[in-house]
């Protein structure tokens, strides 16, 4: 897999492009704003997602998708709600049997679907697999150690991923429990932005980490009843991802809240950014899909309130915090 | 239980003293230090270990142990390595059944004992539950929501001690997997010196993620071969507290780490430290259980090798780093 085709030019995806053109791969880089793709072809750098990062020179971007198309790897990296529409133009381009990796992360907001299944929808056919993990993209464009998670049913295709996505410096470990990893890393983005809400709200660490604590629980609760497995959660796209979410302010989930918590209102805050975050848009599919499946998951319920119901931040906090926690680790859950 | 007696008077105890004071309790705390107890007595304030935290008047400090052992309930918060030494000397002041619940997190170096059994052998018969979970003193001190582990192997017992020490800001859950939440306390610790090693070092976020998740796998692992249940890793006592002591600087083992991560020397960090980063000695408890019981811990002896080997900084995290996960999630644990 020497040829990459990558679908989005937000931070991630710029991140993974300069990682794969260091390790000599050709790289096709496809931008939805053409000054995005003109500022990588001729300044070799991405100012508007990951500023201050020298790219390769090597990496081609274009705001074609036909240019990335003709990829023997496709990497999916839009924003998760645009992720089935791209990949439904891409279609026509790519080659039969063109594996594609998906490296957004969350849940299609009107069909609660995973995006492994908006991707499939779009790409019959297509060999599907997803890489997950702790994984901040600027810390990963510095070539900072970093271990991933790539999920793929087909285990040959995922050695051939590991293979061409891995390094001394980007470690991917293989699973093939896609609904897992998926929920994992979409649920993530939601209890970080409960976590920012608190540490707006200058609740403390104490009060953030039983978040994260009944945050893990309630994530696998959810991906257990889709027909994930317990232990993936224990693991780098679950607790792995979700430590590193609530815990710092290069996550804009994280951040996101922060700035809630501090009072400000949700729309000033979108409207002052450029980049997506997914949390905002998961909490939405994740509340349909947890009252769909029948699981509680009180955390993700208290984000959508505070976002799409206009619900007052501290009785919302009040009563989450007040709950009783059913059992001490994963209540409800057989582990 | 109205009488309480503390023993030890860090800031985990002193704030333990205050939040039982604020629900009308009467109070009696040992200190080790004169100035300590007569700071608390007279100036209402720990200075040495909890400064700027005005302490109820009512709570009355002491340097006799005597005059903590007529209490309804005793709290042994005492740094790990005393415990035992403490509890023998409460022994005869102590009445028949005078419940002991353990505040102190660590494993006993010379004899690689829980706390839980070092206790139980100094105090034969007495009644013993466990305090544990994602609790900076400080912040439980400023009354901000912390929810916590008490783990009894008597239900009623661990009943009770809810009702004790239990608030709207202070929640404590009831577990009867005694082992599982003092492995969990012991073995946070060693791992927060890790990421604060790799901090130190700026390796990066995605690093001490990594590191976190794998810390965790390795505490259950050591956990389950002592007979603790894989969920209460799951839980406050488990992931919650390892979040929050591998996430910020309140935690003198973090903070440690990070200290040796910028070059400093253990003996050099330590000398101008009062207080005890209880993973310095844990590592090298941690490390002689883990032989005994044939258990892989490779952070745990990372942390011992630099802390007690002498080993380089560098080349122990290249190789940790370079260790492969065997799989995802609770790598050699079955959950």
């Amino acid at each position: 897999m020497d040829r990459i085709g990558i679908a989005g030019a937000g931070a991630w995806g710029t991140a993974l492009a300069l990682v794969l053109a260091r390790a000599g791969r050709r790289v096709a880089l496809w931008a939805y704003e053409r000054e995005v793709a003109a500022a990588i072809n001729t300044g070799h750098e991405n100012p508007l997602y990951l500023p201050g990062i020298a790219l390769d020179p090597a990496i081609r971007a274009t705001t074609e998708l036909a240019e990335i198309g003709r990829a023997e790897l496709l990497l999916l990296v839009t924003p998760a709600q645009h992720l089935r529409g791209i990949a439904a133009a891409l279609r026509p381009h790519l080659a039969q049997g063109t594996p594609v990796l998906i490296g957004a992360k969350g849940i299609e907001q009107h069909t609660g679907a995973l995006l492994s299944e908006a991707a499939a929808a779009s790409l019959s056919g297509a060999p599907l697999a997803v890489l997950s993990g702790p994984s901040f993209a600027l810390e990963v464009a510095r070539g900072l150690p970093t271990a991933v998670t790539i999920a793929a049913r087909d285990q040959a295709l995922g050695s051939r991923l590991v293979q061409t996505i891995g390094s001394a410096r980007l470690r991917p470990y293989l699973t093939d429990d896609l609904v897992g990893v998926q929920i994992g890393g979409a649920i993530k983005n939601v209890i970080a932005i409960a976590c920012g809400i608190v540490a707006g709200r200058r609740l403390g660490h104490n009060t953030r980490a039983a978040l994260i604590t009944r945050g893990l629980a309630e994530m696998a609760r959810l991906g257990l009843a889709m027909g994930a497995r317990a232990e993936t959660f224990m693991g780098l796209s679950g607790l792995g991802d979700l430590t590193l979410t609530c815990n710092d302010t290069q996550s804009r989930n994280f951040s996101l809240g922060i700035a809630l918590g501090e009072g400000r209102r949700l729309k000033d805050v979108l409207a002052e950014r450029r980049s997506v975050a997914e949390g905002v848009t998961t909490a939405i599919s994740v509340v349909g899909l947890a009252g769909r499946l029948g699981v509680e998951m009180p955390i993700s319920a208290a984000v959508h309130a505070v976002l799409h119901e206009g619900a007052a931040i501290d009785a919302t906090i009040e009563a989450l915090l007040a709950r009783p926690f059913k059992s001490e680790g994963l209540a409800g859950v057989s582990v």
